[in-house]
């Protein structure tokens, strides 16, 4: 059964990846082609020509048209086809699916699903993307073999910091700290501050703090597939409380996560953050940190992945910091339940699944 | 369900490839050890000692027979136990299958169906191979990853030279001349001619035109898995008749392709052609200009497969180009249904299947 | 259907694997964790935490005790958890399995099945061990990408010896020697003795015979995955009698297979021998000639389980010489079919399977 939610906005690329070649991609186990118009907007289309299953990005372009490598059928950036060679008259079956896309901040998002109910107001954004105060930097993307519910449930999971991210992210002070978990809308949110204790490496690199602080970990979780990490410290002698972490140094740590198929998922990531904001410096250095904590991360979730799918003989156990994972997993379970729920009756009115 | 025709003659090898040496080749997904006797006729045996199992290409020669490599049963060339050491008596059931094998123009020809129903009258031949006036060559093999259905389909299909093959075989001039298609007995022919363009890529280095040519691509598909592609180029002002194509520069390439299994498919290629027969650099420089492409299908074919293999969600569609390979699919498929009906009706005269 | 035998005992590894790192191997398709406690015995638990299945092998020792890499649920070498952080209570399911453990003579033997069947007091041995006329040396480990019964059935069959090792144990004198087989309580035993002939190149480099000499091959097999070759030589003018075979040069070359799984076979292997056995040249000697000639098996071996593994149209013969083999396979299917039975009662007195 599969675990991948068709109707949502997926990041399918940061912008820089986009230009006038012909890329292919995989997204939700579908190839993909995406390439950028002469006028500047990105073509998004299904990447297999419905003549004899060629991926289109093996052909070519002729202007803003997509040449197969095969037979030389054309197809637009709507993915209808505008010629066949041999022939006049173009069947209505020559096409291709194209899928909605839209481009924010940077970030190239598309729509896998039902095209009529792709909406771009509910695509993910920050205000402090606008914010002069504040700094956004574009970081990797992490490749793992692993289905992204382990990814995206890592990351409403502030218990695993201690014990994978030793070193950077994390410090044993916090290990027994009680996580608070809540549901603020869309988000699923965990948090904890951990108060008065030594900084963690990351800060003691980048903040600069020489006494104590209170530091804290605020994790959102937007179903299915985007993350934000709301995370900073600040001196233990302001005593900030909650609602003032701007006065702190702050940072987003945001991931998107690109289900590739059910076995493998990119992770990309970036930040924004309200300190030394002018200097490329510190974006070099936090992108330094988290490759090597995602490095960590990418080795855990790998090898957990590759445990569930050998026999199991029991039950994995749930236990009190589960609790975020948890009500993530549940809300995709309701969000695929109604997808199953409407395709069905999508069949009923005459849709045709031609193999699986 | 399986798409390899049984009942049909296959090219094994070239005679080249067979020496004394126990050599083992997967054949519509069989295992098949061929060597030649003494006597040099070629032995083709199935490659498996009904004992153990051990393929017996890994035991070893004993004059005409062959030891296999664990216990040292030995079989003669027609497939039958000679020696069972540690005992006096061979059963019954001590033999492997042994294949019909036919070697013509240095070209081993083998049969994997029914032994009764194998008619050596019926391997493909042409009169040009006993012709003093050209000249034959044995080109290379291409492994490709592709079910043959593509591979086979691709050689009855001058459509896709244009933009397959834009620097080599085909050129531009030929994108929109109609392809005619019929069928002569066992080929089904697609040809088309294009009047006064100018030469290839191909002619323009062999052929030495200096003005516009008359060029002819006739493709001959024979089911299942033979093809011949006879091309050439005349000079414009000669006005030749399709019949008499012998008087321009003409080239019979042809493609012996080999299922090694679902997956799988072995091309076998030569040429003969009616100029410049008595040197070898002419050869060298069609193998070479070949195995570019050859090499330009090769990446198409595999890329096809692979997009045929994953989940799909609509029907190919099908276009005018389409007619000769729709006329080879249909006619693969009555095959497979005349073989499958006859398995059935065999079974029920007692063959017994152990596995599969 | 599976052909692994749970209730036995099997070699997990050498004695000299195992220290204070946390090793994972793999045994009868389960991952199993390996360390040495403080106290210099080893623990053996299943490398899954219960909670995100993570390889406890990524987790570090705190102690005696294993720290998950993911969360921190601690475990002590007797499986049970000791710690969940973030919580006080530790859940009844918070808990791996252990596995029963015995070191003798340098050998690790583990029990996979049900624990309570456990009884040290049938693990292999030999006097031999504790005589102080012996020498014992352990070889090493060969990896063979194969079904166990292969690798088992191999060392019961002394007829192969002809034909797989013509140069280091075997030769053609022996071929047409017949094979006796007989049952010896827990042994299935295969013997031969070849009277008044050449050395092999085994005894020929380590006995120094300069004459003919009375050879004997006595195969110990038992079930599932345990044999001994008690094999050597003697002078031919010495006309020893079979059960004074300690007169001769005589060697036990003892085998522990450890099904990896279904298609994987770890065969350790080392031997004793009643001369030189002051001198590690000899063992060195000893073991580059097992070295080949087990290379020889592994080939073998690895080749029949391929075969095997595809599709069969007929069902293997049996010859005089599959004795010993016959009443191994025999014997396993019993054990099989025990082990099947008491499984479906225990299920159906509350045990629970999650999946497989």
């Amino acid at each position: 059964m599969t675990t991948l939610v068709r109707n949502a906005w997926y990041v399918a690329a940061w912008s820089s990846e986009i230009d006038d070649k012909l890329r292919r991609f995989e997204i939700l186990g579908e190839p993909v082609l995406l390439y950028r118009r002469t006028d500047g907007e990105i073509a998004a289309l299904h990447d297999r020509c419905p003549h004899r299953l060629l991926p289109l990005s093996k052909g070519k372009r002729i202007g803003d048209e997509v040449q197969c490598g095969y037979h030389g059928l054309r197809f637009g950036p709507d993915g209808k086809c505008t010629r066949v060679p041999g022939q006049d008259k173009i069947p209505p079956s020559a096409f291709v699916d194209a899928y909605p896309v839209e481009e924010r901040n940077d970030i190239v998002w598309i729509w896998m699903g039902d095209a009529d109910r792709a909406d771009p107001a509910t695509i993910f954004t920050l205000p402090q993307f606008d914010d002069p105060s504040w700094h956004a930097h574009q970081g990797g993307a992490l490749h793992i073999r692993s289905n992204y519910l382990n990814v995206a449930e890592n990351l409403v999971d502030p218990a695993h910091v201690s014990f994978v991210h030793p070193t950077t992210l994390g410090n044993s002070a916090s290990e027994n700290v009680p996580v608070h978990v809540a549901t603020e809308g869309e988000a699923i949110v965990a948090w904890r501050w951990i108060r008065d204790a030594e900084p963690i490496g990351f800060f003691k690199a980048f903040g600069g703090f020489t006494g104590n602080v209170d530091r804290w970990h605020y994790y959102y979780l937007y179903t299915p597939c985007t993350a934000v990490i709301d995370f900073g410290s600040a001196p233990a002698e302001m005593q900030i409380p909650e609602e003032e972490r701007d006065r702190g140094n702050r940072v987003f740590a945001l991931h998107f996560m690109t289900p590739v198929n059910e076995n493998y998922t990119i992770d990309r990531w970036m930040h924004l953050r309200n300190t030394a904001i002018e200097t490329e410096e510190a974006s070099e250095r936090i992108d330094q940190m988290f490759q090597i904590a995602f490095g960590e991360d990418k080795d855990i979730l790998e090898a957990v992945h590759a445990e569930e799918n050998r026999p199991q003989r029991r039950r994995p156990i749930r236990i009190a910091i589960d609790r975020g994972p948890m009500v993530y997993r549940k809300r995709v379970a309701e969000m695929l339940e109604r997808e199953r729920t409407h395709d069905v009756s999508a069949a009923g009115n005459g849709a045709y699944v031609y193999h699986d």
